[in-house]
């Protein structure tokens, strides 16, 4: 016999990831607070000696400390006042602490509830830094606002600004289960859940909802979208209080709590013998759920719903469709605030591989399209960025062109399940702004995604982004050091999705190691192409999969092929990729708003690295750079190997410029790119060469 | 995100089939003990009035007490007499038995200590039909063949023998684990464990030896042979008195225990900081075990090792050899009259996948050749019938042919992993058939396996046939009901490797579903051409593998190509197989006397069936059927499919003259077998056209 556990030639790494912990120098992420620009600080040193805080409630408390905090670092002895001073200060709070001073700023119309301006006003010949909230949350983002300038030495003109979010919900899912794993988590275990309870010592909790709060997340989904047997008991009295101090912990940080629930809890926990949508004893038992949740949660944010996908009940069970299922539960949150969040991952996930007709990229948009206008108002759609499932490179879902008369949220993947698993480097923010920025031409040209997602092009009533976590009780709650610029990427963009991805990569790595010139111009860049080396050495051409089943790491070009999640190259001697084309295809085009539809539609027009995902094609097409497909596939292949390499050798040129601890934990990360980087390189090249025996034009070492 | 587990079209039969009890009607297996022929039980009858037994002590009266059980379906009145009497009775004793009644039987020199003879002696004019036993196992199976006879409705004179087993060790492997797992078992949960405890209802374990004494299985190793943390104690105080309680349980059907061993105790359990069998403080440790597993149970059979194997510690990390390691153990095991079994198992599992000259298959020759003569007299090494690991087809293995100065057992796989695990029907008894019958050439012609591994070719001091059980807690023992018939056929080859697959398909088929001509002519026909069925819509001429890795169950024809196990194919465009010539490939042939190795080497003689285990053909090369081997592959995909269906049909035909629940429960596995082996058949016929673009000659469905 075998020993029985699943291994690709990549276990070891994990072994010897798993076991290894380094000390807490970056447990603080991109709050550390140590200044990188003395020159800059000058700027600002005159008003660091007074905090002026009038209101006195949790959040502004938390912000307050926070700043305290941050100017211990700078200056001897800042002093937080009650009242205003004669003298150059900060001055904190929201608008009407402002006009209570006679200091007018007349923002009334330009500051949105959670927005803040940064502004020097005069009083009495004293210059006041002022920030100014539009609410309390406004006043805590102002505070990060200003922390962040600071210590990432931009100077203090650049930093005065009036900022409001573009998206109103910035959302985090995390898919932890209540034994303490993280479904797709590859940074340790569950800061949430252990042993199927609730944590009992909120501390760590409360430093990440500091950290949230720093990049302006809004909502925390704290339990898995797959919610198993023991997760769907946390709508009861056994969980809901201690769900309610963790509700606790994040409010005071201005972040809402979010529960994903089990749509077949009437029967599973109820007792109920249906779980049917218009069944009155259901719409009540919901009713009544809701009811108990609100009286442990005031300002709970509301339900996120896997339905009818993958195997999770929904409402198809009793003949249902999916506006009744969520319009059901919306009506038992609506008397308090609370929103439904319905993904829209649904797709017939039992596909027989043999019959090429159904198109699991088209399922999204087929069973959502029809009920367009269907949904109640506190409904909102989470539609994930690509029609698969998070692949390195995919196009961007046709139903954000779609939804006219429906919320809809974006949902991103901060966790690296497709993309390296947090042992390879993959800084995801370039991925997420295609999606953001590209034009769905609904309403003609220039109706990006990023307008859909907030609800301006479409006039929605609730916009936003959300994304799945990526961290876990890892010392550096990300795994991998420098996946900590994804989370960080993340609530950046959720806020200002015009923000760009050097700018974020820039801010990041300032706050993370300081202001260090070589570092700067080493990780920086790193990070900005680390997507494209991925891309480069996994799947080619927009194809995606090609991953070990089940746990998605390490190259297996026929993992998927035969299998029954609709997710297929169909490589065989003579071409490969997906005919999605109306001409000859599964029309999936077609789901696109013109001139995209005719875009992906034409061969000539598709873009190179989505050419696969669109056309069947053979090895001997000939791309826009000139190269074969199958040429394109060894030169990338090798490529990609040879600039993670690149990036291996960058990164050892810093050491000593950051901690050892850091530099070694990421080093062996890289080591392990490395390694498995030519695994996938030759897997793949050895795969294509055998099926096709076309050689590489510059006979470079393929396996036969 | 994709639900976390592995699927690949085949995990809903898992689902449907473990949720399934079936009551009891196939409990007692074999022993069910109803009469088939009424004329043939008219010859036996005059006898069956008095069982005269004068020995009493406990395998003795098992003896008595299952021939009292069988006969009371039989005769009203059956008595047990302590004395002789004057009538036509049973009389059943050893040979001193016989001699104190003045019976002289003179088969002394006849009968070793398990045999036994069954003969009709004349005492005062009346005829007493003897069962003499070379000791009281010999009894006992003796009383056993009486019984098999009867029921099998085979007459008087047939029934008359004298019989020695072929091979004096007949042990069965248990891959148990002290949670309750079973390693690739398919029929439940573990009889001997739960819950990281010895289970204290002996009660199945008591039927289970039964049953194997009714097969003359004299030895039982219970633990699986990767011992981990908890296994590791079963030879400690901890576990020791429960582990006597099985022990006490088989020893009554004369059966003994062994047990799996940690080769690293003396450092997991023992507190040493060294496990190096050279070393005097670790051979005292073991010395200080066995004379306390010895104070447990004085007839302890011995320890089983896996070692530096998979994974497993072994003598390699002290720089010692397989024959330290053993010799060490057998030391300690020598005074009491325990044996070392030590499995060849051993190969390099971190191979890279790249390098086409190291060669799994020649692994355990290449290990153990060098250390012939070097093993003491109480160490055997316990060799798997082919070269890979439990494939549907593979070569012998060569050590066979090799070990002169050692003894040998062979080591076969009852449970099915690799071939249809318990939802298939095969019966694996040809295949058994097959590896014993080989002519290993070592001392000429007729240098059989079978002779090697009883002994006798080269005068080894202990011989015999081991196997992985099968059985579980499932309600029939094995989970697929036909499944049975390997565990019998195991037992009845270990004794008699002569007898034929049908002739023990027969016997299996008359004890379990009675006589009924109909139920014979289908069911045994099913079982003999069962395996061949399962070849054809899996691999294709020995080349093994191409199933999804982890669990061994579905098509993947790349499952193990790109891996670190060392099993390939090296399919591409031109052609497939593996060149284990000593001309052009690894010179695997080399490793068998000729003319095998001859007859191997040259792709002319080389049997079709082993083709690809032993050469890379295009796949235009013809096979002596005249077919190409891409042919072949397409024709034995279509026709195993069509064979299993017919398989399914003709069962059908037997509905009603078989128990409703077990008509139900087979069709069951008959209808996901053939589902199954569609999907096998379509993927592999799909790979192979997408590789290769040629078409199937008779235009039948290839997916493309």
């Amino acid at each position: 016999m075998m020993v029985s556990y699943y291994y690709n030639g990549l276990v070891e790494s994990d072994i010897m990831i798993s076991d290894r912990k380094f000390a807490g120098s970056m447990y603080d992420c991109w709050l550390r607070y140590e200044i990188c620009d003395e020159k800059v600080l000058d700027e600002y040193k005159d008003y660091f000696k007074y905090i002026v805080v009038k209101k006195d409630n949790p959040i502004i408390n938390n912000a307050v400390d926070e700043l305290k905090k941050a100017l211990s670092k700078l200056v001897d002895d800042a002093k937080v006042l009650r009242h205003m001073i004669e003298s150059d200060c900060i001055f904190i709070g929201t608008l009407d602490d402002f006009e209570s001073e006679g200091l007018y700023v007349d923002l009334e119309d330009e500051l949105k509830s959670e927005g803040f301006a940064l502004k020097i006003l005069k009083r009495n010949g004293k210059n006041v830094l002022s920030i100014i909230g539009g609410s309390e949350k406004g006043v805590l983002y102002g505070v990060f606002h200003l922390i962040r300038s600071v210590f990432g030495g931009k100077n203090l003109e650049d930093t005065l600004c009036i900022e409001n979010p573009q998206n109103d919900f910035r959302i985090l899912n995390h898919w932890d289960n209540m034994d303490g794993n993280i479904e797709r988590g590859y940074a340790g275990k569950s800061i949430f859940f252990r042993d199927n309870r609730i944590v009992q010592d909120f501390s760590r909790i409360k430093d990440y909802a500091r950290l949230l709060a720093s990049i302006a997340v809004n909502g925390v989904v704290i339990n898995n979208v797959n919610v198993h047997q023991q997760e769907t008991k946390l709508i009861t009295d056994e969980f809901l209080p201690d769900v309610a101090k963790i509700a606790d912990v994040f409010r005071n940080y201005g972040i809402k709590t979010y529960l994903s629930i089990n749509f077949a809890s009437p029967v599973e926990i109820g007792g109920l013998s249906t779980a049917d949508p218009l069944d009155d004893g259901v719409k009540k038992w919901w009713k009544d759920a809701a009811s108990k949740i609100y009286s442990y949660i005031p300002d709970f944010g509301g339900f996120l719903v896997k339905a009818d996908s993958e195997f999770r009940p929904g409402p198809f069970t009793y003949g249902r469709n999916h506006a009744d299922g969520a319009n059901m539960l919306s009506e038992a949150l609506k008397p308090y605030g609370g929103i439904v969040i319905w993904r829209t991952f649904v797709y017939n996930c039992m596909v027989d591989w043999r019959d090429r007709s159904t198109d699991r990229a088209k399922a999204a948009y087929d069973n959502f399209k029809p009920l367009d206008g269907k949904f109640l108002d506190n409904v909102v759609l989470q539609v994930k960025n690509g029609p698969m499932d998070f692949q390195i490179r995919e196009p961007i879902t046709p139903l954000f062109g779609a939804m006219e008369k429906t919320n809809v949220f974006m949902e991103f993947q901060i966790t690296q399940e497709y993309t390296g698993q947090q042992k390879h480097l993959c800084y995801l923010v370039p991925l997420w702004k295609e999606a953001l920025d590209f034009d769905t031409f609904a309403k003609g040209e220039g109706s990006f995604v990023k307008k859909v997602v907030n609800g301006s092009l479409f006039g929605a009533r609730y916009g936003g982004i959300v994304a799945v976590a990526n961290v876990g009780d890892s010392e550096c709650w990300t795994g991998h050091p420098l996946a900590q610029s994804n989370l960080y990427g993340f609530g950046r963009l959720a806020w200002n999705p015009d923000l760009s991805s050097r700018e974020i990569a820039e801010e990041w790595v300032r706050l993370t190691f300081g202001c260090d010139k070589d570092v700067l111009d080493t990780v920086v860049p790193m990070l900005l192409e680390s997507r494209e080396i991925y891309e480069e050495y996994t799947s080619p051409l927009g194809i995606g999969w090609m991953v070990n089943p089940g746990h998605h790491y390490g190259p297996n070009v026929d993992g998927y092929e035969y299998s029954h999640w609709g997710t297929y190259h169909y490589a065989d001697f003579k071409g490969i990729g997906v005919d999605r084309t109306v001409a000859t295809g599964t029309g999936y085009t077609a789901q696109y708003k013109e001139p995209v539809a005719k875009m992906y539609e034409n061969i000539d027009t598709c873009p190179d690295e989505l050419l696969l995902f669109f056309h069947h094609v053979p090895y001997s097409h000939k791309l826009k750079s000139g190269k074969t497909v199958i040429q394109h596939i060894y030169d990338t292949h090798f490529e990609g190997v040879e600039r993670a390499e690149k990036m291996r050798d960058a990164w050892i040129t810093l050491k000593g410029k950051i901690s050892d601890e850091i530099y070694e934990a990421v080093l062996e990360r890289f080591d392990i790119q490395v390694v498995d980087a030519k695994e996938w390189r030759d897997v793949v090249n050895t795969y294509f060469y055998r099926k096709t025996g076309i050689k590489d034009e510059h006979g470079r070492k393929i396996y036969e």
